[in-house]
């Protein structure tokens, strides 16, 4: 089996502009034989939370030594720092905002570095477009076997955006929506494992500052009827609302970022 | 030439959400040197229909061999089988809900398997995401040599949805609107062959439930002012109603599903 | 290293339908091991400034003999030329309507050549998809090793469509807006070169039909407050308006195409 040639790129420039594209020209004229994925590049236009959710989603699937590049950078040009991180599984590029934080701790972080060899950068770094400047670069000069180190030097700092921690009481589970997918199922950050399994077929009380809901706990979206609510573990394994063949954020017009409370009426969950 | 290495992927998925790369990843731990070419992931939520149809037009163009994997899944974790259907020009995986059987149709069936081979799903499958849990390692599988008959037993139930089919008599052909595209072309299933050439220039009938109109069939769009509305054949050889640089399916407010009357004002079409 | 075997694509075809999956098929099916870039496939229906722009843009980054298809093509089928040009640096490929004339100055054309060899197009060429019949099977015989002179004879004509020119007097430039990304950004066709930088912290007067503005000229957006709007040098070294994490082109409305005047109140610019 030949060695892994993976770069992935998540980014918030969209489709329409021919910024993804140069970014893989960069990859590809240093490393022409670089697998490139694309994780998404529709991320919220500055919406580091989605960003950071959506990388660590995907990279759980993604074989070991895989280079992520992320570039949602509302700061870039400015002070805020490049990194570039070892972890146990791969390496994560991109800016020091907490992009990087969600999937580096799943993980685990091995090494932080910061950019500052203008060797392995392009000639011109302009001040508007360090993923393909500075972070396309790098990639590709990892890929083709340069040491981290030789990008820079070893960094402790690491900026850590406080996304909100779950917190589960016997009572309770207390999150928050970290994404509405395109299907409109509403992700929250409320990881259930298997010990979990028993709530299947129960009614689950559902606290949101909109809507308070009681719900069927699901292991399909069929058990319900069409178009109807319920609640289901999430194909990343986080509590998630969802509607049969229907929209739930619609229904329910949640935003990304709402506080939930989950409780099973006249029971403890644990 | 080497051999055929390419799987292409046709879903619902949207390119906002990481669905799409997580079955990519899954995909290339199992064979790294896949070539992932997508179709679209970009149909209508559900909407089987549109998905069989794209799925049938884009194939023709891929080399023999193609493995190609469709999940627009509604019923996704509930009875429906999941199913790979071997044809006479390369293989079909997905859904047992009528999303591959134009496709499979169109290229001959040779055989149909149902999955059940748990070694060659991901170790834990969801009960909501079957593309990156069966299909995806399956679809990879199989371009490393697999066997068919290793992923499942054969069967020969297969789900066909009634699709409309196109009638043609000596006066008139019945058909349906399959799918908008993007320009706004109106694509029906009428499938046109050369004996119909003569019939360039004509001015045909169209009867639809809420437009009765009377168009120039053009070979080409420019053959009608800018703006106005033709007929012509349409690059998979289907009968179109379009404009030249305007948006036939906004002008007309023309819904996919929608039944079309196509006759040549005194003579006989065929 | 390996020759470079890239083909990029840039098209108003969306991202719904499969005609870019077709593209990509007929090009496999001709050159198994073409590596292929999308540019962009959300060009504006029928846009050709935008597409020459983009793939303008674009193509700076990518290898030296790198193959461009381009198609936006709203007079496909009629007496427009399908047209292969060489420049110093690579190929493009693509109607004779204007859509490369830009890349191609930009990169300097040796010679141009007209398509009319059908042994190397589809056997069948439809009349409303060139992009598939014959850009696709083109640029991957190109790839093969196929002479230019084979696909057909030497032309000296092309299209030239007047795009804009900038003119720089000792007060003020004048230019046009040329496109506005994603993000907003409202990139026009005045590019200043490293002697502009001494203006960087200076106010800028700049005139549009619609808006009369003072902005400061900043190197990183982070200069202004948050939601400011500002003046910056793009990634692509054109003078733009931008704002800090917000919209500019929806702050002040703009459109493409629209004209601009810039000018350093109480002091010449060069």
């Amino acid at each position: 089996m030949e060695a892994n040639k993976i770069i992935t790129l998540t980014t918030d420039f969209g489709l329409v502009d021919p910024y993804v594209s140069e970014m893989k020209a960069v990859i590809l004229s240093i490393s022409p034989n670089a697998r490139i994925v694309d994780i998404t590049h529709n991320i919220s236009k500055f919406n580091i939370r989605m960003g950071a959710f959506i990388l660590a989603s995907a990279l759980t699937y993604f074989p070991k030594g895989t280079i992520h590049v992320a570039v949602v950078d509302p700061g870039v040009g400015s002070h805020r720092r490049p990194l570039l991180i070892e972890t146990n599984k791969g390496f994560l590029i991109g800016p020091d905002n907490g992009l990087l934080i969600l999937a580096a701790e799943k993980q685990g972080i091995k090494r932080v570095h910061e950019f500052t060899n203008k060797k392995l950068m392009l000639n011109r770094v302009s001040n508007t477009f360090h993923g393909r400047d500075i972070f396309a670069p790098a990639a590709a000069y990892l890929l083709n076997g340069v040491a981290p180190l030789t990008f820079g030097p070893q960094t402790n700092e690491l900026n850590k955006p406080v996304f909100t921690k779950v917190i589960k009481t016997r009572k309770s589970l207390f999150g928050q929506v970290m994404h509405v997918d395109d299907f409109g199922n509403i992700i929250t950050n409320i990881d259930l494992d298997t010990s979990y399994q028993d709530l299947y077929g129960k009614m689950l009380k559902i606290n949101m500052s909109s809507s308070k809901l009681i719900l069927k706990f699901c292991k399909t979206y069929s058990e319900v009827q069409l178009g109807e609510l319920l609640v289901t573990i999430g194909s990343h394994g986080f509590l998630e609302i969802s509607a049969n063949q229907n929209n739930a954020g619609k229904m329910l017009n949640i935003q990304s970022g709402e506080k939930i409370t989950v409780t099973v009426p006249s029971q403890t969950i644990i």
